[in-house]
C-alpha cells in the first residue's frame, strides 16, 4: 500500500463522507489543526473548533455533518473521530508482521505455534500452550503453561502470561502487562498467613486491548475474565474471580479487588478503587477516583471515595468549600439565638 | 501424587475435620458452590451462604463447625478458609522444579548458583551474587550484582532485582516486580534538581510475597526492609528506606514513601498513600484510598484523606451527603432568625 | 578512584564547605546518624535533628552554616543535601561500563550503535535505532524500530522503547518502564469502541529521570514530550500527546491523562489525577492524592479531588471531623428556633 497520491474524493469515499470542494485535491498526510501544513488534512471533532479550523494550514479538513467554512474543501461526516481513526490507517498503515520463530526464541516441545504465527527474539512458550495463525509474539515475551494466544492477537515486548491464560482473537497486549500471577488470597491461622493456592485461569475475550504493564490475576479457581471488546488503560489491576463484561473501558490506574462482576459498557474512570464482590450494573458510569464499596444499579452512576450517585456527590462537592464557613455561621447562629432566648427569659433546652 | 481417588474422611483427616455422613465417599475435585458438580467438594465460609450451600450440586461440602445441612455429607471445620487451602494444593500440586541451568541463563563467573536450583531460560545472574538451594528463577529473570536469593525462593518471569537485593528464604516474588531501583531523592540547587545517588540495599526476609509489576526502592544509605511473611499485592509501590514489619498486608496500588516506619501485622488496604517518614504502629488497619500524612498508633484506624480515625472519618462520610442540604438549611435559619431579631427590636451583633 | 583515606579536609574541599576541626581526621564512609560509626561522616540537614546528631557514633558530621556542636569536627555547607550528594559519589562511585555488545544481543542491520556503547544481554535494538556514545542498555531492554538512546543515556534492564521513541542525554530509566506503547483512543461506532491508530512519537529531553514500571504513550499524532531534567517517580502514568515541562517532579502512581500541559517546575505529589487537557501552569504544585479536573495557573496551587487551591481544600479539610455534629447542631439550633417562634406566635416561613 502506497501513502503517497491519495485524493480528498478518495479518502472521502473510503470513510463515507461526502466531498465539499475539489475531489481531485491531493492530500498527503493527516494532522492536528494547529501542525497541518499545506498538503495535510486536518480534523476537526466539533463547533468549538471553528476558530482553530479557520487558522489551520490544513489544505482540507474532517468536519461534522453541519459544519461549514465557506471557501474551504471539506469532507463531512456523521462521526469526525470514526472517520480519523480509518485515516489514520490509511496514511500510516501497519507493517504486516513477517511469520516464523526467531532462532533464539524457546518453543516447549508439547507447545503448538501455527506456520504463520510470529515469534521474535527471545520469546519463551510453555508446555502445553498454543499460538494461532497470524498471532505475533514481540521480543521477550512470555507464554507460560497451558495458554492459548488466539488468532491474529498481538503481544508487545515483556508480556507474561503466568499459565492457564486463554486469549481470544484479535487482543492487543502492551508491553510490561502480566496476566495470571497469583490472586491476593491468604487466610490468617492465628500466626502467619497462610497462602490459599490460585490455581484458576483467566480468559480474554476477542477484541480486547490491555494497557502496558497491567495486572490481572487469575482467578483462585474457576476464571478472571475480560469480556469481549474491553479496552483496559495503563497500570490497572485486576483481582482474582472478576468477571469483566464486554465492550468496558478501564482507564489507567483503576484497581478492581477480586470477585467483582462488572457489567457490559461500564466506564470505570481513571484510579477508581473496587471494593471486593461489588457489582457494577451494565452501562454504568463511575467517576475518576472514586471509591466504590456497594452495588452500582445498570445504568447508574458513582463518584467520590465514598462513591455516592454521581450528582449527589457533585452537589457534595460543590458544597465543600462553604464547609468551614458553615461551621462559623452556625456558631455565629447560636450566640444570637442564645440572645433571643435569654430576652425572652426562656429556659434552654 | 496422585489426585484421583480421594474419599471423604481422607481429606478430613488432611485438614483435622470432621466428617458427617459417608466417609468412604470418594471426590474428585474442588469448586465453587455454585460451579461444583457431582463428584466435586464445595465450600462454605459462613452462614450466610446456606442457601447457595443447598442449590450446590457438590456431592460434599466443607463447612464452619457450628453449620447443619441435613442429608448432606460435610467436613465440619474450625476455619474453612485454612481447611480450603491445604486442600487446594492436595488437590492442584505445584509441580516440582527440574534442577539446573538453562543453556541460554548468563550467570557471571562471580556468582554462586547451588546445584538444585533451577534457572531457567534468559536468566542473568550478576557478579557476586548466590542463588540458595531448591531457588527458582524463571524466564527473564534479571538479578544484579551482589543479590542473594534464599532457600526455595521463586521468582517470577522478569523480575528484576537491579542489585544489592537480599531475598531469604521461601519468597516468592510475581513477574515484573522491581526490587532495587533508586530512590526518588533530588536535591534542588538553585537551578537544576541534583541527584542524591542511592547506594543502599533492599531487603526481603522470609516468607514475603510480593505481587506483580511491585516497586521496592533501594534505600538511599542503609536498608529498604520487607519484614517476614508480609504479602504486598500488585503493583503496589515502596520508597526508600522504609520499613516494613512482620506479616502486614498491603494491598493493591497502595504507595509508601520513603522512610516509613510500618509495624507487624498492618494491613494497608489498596490504593492507600502514605507520606515519608510516616509511622504506622503495630496492628493499625488504614482503609482503602486513605491518605495518612500523620503516625498511627498501634492499633489504631485510619480512613479518608487525608486520614483519621476511622470511625471519625465514616462518620464524616455519612454526613458529607447531607451537606449541601445543610448549606441551605443555615440560611433558612438566618432568615428566620434575622425576623425574630427584628420582631424583638434587637439590633443584631 | 579509591575510596579509602579520605581526610575531612579534602571531603570538605570537595563540597566547597569550612571545617570546623582536625583537617586531617581519616574519614572511611558516610552513614545515617543513627547507624554511624566511628571513621563514619554522618549529616544533619536542619536544627531538628541536633539530638540526633549529639547522640550519633559519627567521627565528624556534614551540617549547615549556622549548625554548631561545640567539641565534634563538622563540615559546614550551604546545602547539606547537595553536599551529601556529591560524598556519596566519592564513596560510591558508580563502575564505569564496558564499552561493547554482549554476543546474545540481537541488533538489526539497519540499527546504528556507537562504539562506545554498552549493549548487555539479550538487549534488541530494532531497524532504524541509533545508540549513542557512552549509553548502557541493561539485559533484556528492547529498543523498537526508529528509536534513538543519547549520549550517556541508561537503560535499566526490562525498559521497553516500543517504537518512535527519542531519548536525549544522560536521561535514567528504571528497569521496567514502557515507553511508546499506544495511547488510549477509542471511538465508539455505536456497537464497538474502533481503535483510533496511535501512531505519534514519545520524546524525552537530556537529564530527565523516569522511574520503574512507569508507562508513556506515543501521541495519537505528534509527540508526548518530557522535558529536560523531569524526574518522574516509580509506577507513574503519562497519557497521549502530554507535554511536561523542564525540571518538574512528578512523584509516584501519579496519573497524567492525554494532552495536558504540565509547566516547568511543577510539582506533582504521589498518586495525582490529572483529567486530559488539563493545563498546570509553572511552578505549580498539586498536593497527593489531588484529582485536578481544571487548570490550574502559574505558581498556584491545588489539592484534593477534586482539586482547589491548597488554602481552601485545607480549610474544608479541617472542618470536615465536624460536620456530623454540624448536622446535629444544626436540628438542634432548628428545635430552639420554633419554639421561640412558637413564643413570639409569630408564624413559621
Amino acid at each position: 500500500m502506497t501513502t503517497a497520491g491519495r485524493t480528498l474524493g478518495e479518502l472521502a469515499r473510503l470513510v463515507g463522507g461526502e466531498v465539499r470542494g475539489d475531489a481531485a485535491l491531493p492530500i498527503r498526510g493527516l494532522a492536528p489543526l494547529d501542525q497541518a501544513q499545506p498538503g495535510d488534512l486536518g480534523f476537526v471533532s466539533g463547533g468549538r473548533y471553528r476558530r482553530e479550523a479557520e487558522a489551520s494550514r490544513a489544505s482540507a479538513l474532517v468536519v461534522p455533518l453541519d459544519f461549514e467554512l465557506p471557501g474551504r474543501p471539506l469532507i463531512r461526516v456523521a462521526q469526525p473521530a470514526l472517520a480519523v481513526a480509518t485515516l489514520l490507517r490509511v496514511f500510516h498503515p501497519e507493517p504486516a508482521p513477517v511469520p516464523g520463530v526467531h532462532p533464539t526464541a524457546v518453543v516447549a516441545d508439547s507447545a503448538r505455534v501455527a506456520a504463520d504465527a510470529t515469534l521474535l527474539a527471545f520469546v519463551v512458550v510453555g508446555a502445553g500452550s498454543a499460538v494461532e495463525s497470524r498471532a505475533v509474539l514481540h521480543p521477550h515475551v512470555v507464554v507460560g503453561e497451558r495458554c492459548r494466544i488466539g488468532e491474529a492477537s498481538v503481544l508487545h515486548p515483556h508480556v507474561v502470561l503466568r499459565g492457564d491464560v486463554d486469549i481470544g482473537r484479535r487482543v492487543v497486549i502492551h508491553a510490561g502487562a502480566v496476566l495470571g500471577a497469583d490472586g491476593f488470597g491468604y487466610a490468617f491461622d492465628g500466626s502467619r498467613h497462610q497462602k490459599i493456592p490460585q490455581v484458576g485461569r483467566v480468559v480474554v475475550e476477542d477484541d480486547v486491548e490491555i494497557g502496558a504493564n497491567v495486572t490481572i490475576d487469575r482467578a483462585t479457581l474457576g476464571e478472571t475474565v475480560i469480556g469481549r471488546g474491553t479496552k483496559i488503560d495503563n497500570l490497572v489491576q485486576i483481582g482474582h474471580n472478576t468477571v469483566v463484561g464486554a465492550d468496558a473501558i478501564i482507564v489507567a490506574q483503576t484497581g478492581i479487588s477480586g470477585s467483582c462482576r462488572i457489567g457490559n459498557r461500564v466506564v470505570l474512570g481513571g484510579q477508581v478503587g473496587l471494593a471486593d464482590h461489588v457489582t457494577i450494573g451494565d452501562g454504568a458510569q463511575v467517576g475518576s477516583q472514586s471509591g466504590v464499596h456497594r452495588d452500582v444499579p445498570a445504568g447508574g452512576t458513582a463518584l467520590g471515595s465514598p462513591a455516592m450517585p454521581a450528582a449527589e456527590a457533585r452537589r457534595a462537592m460543590a458544597a465543600l468549600p462553604r464547609l468551614a464557613d458553615l461551621v462559623r455561621a452556625a456558631r455565629a447562629l447560636e450566640r444570637r439565638l442564645a440572645r433571643v432566648e435569654e430576652r425572652l427569659g426562656q429556659e434552654k433546652p
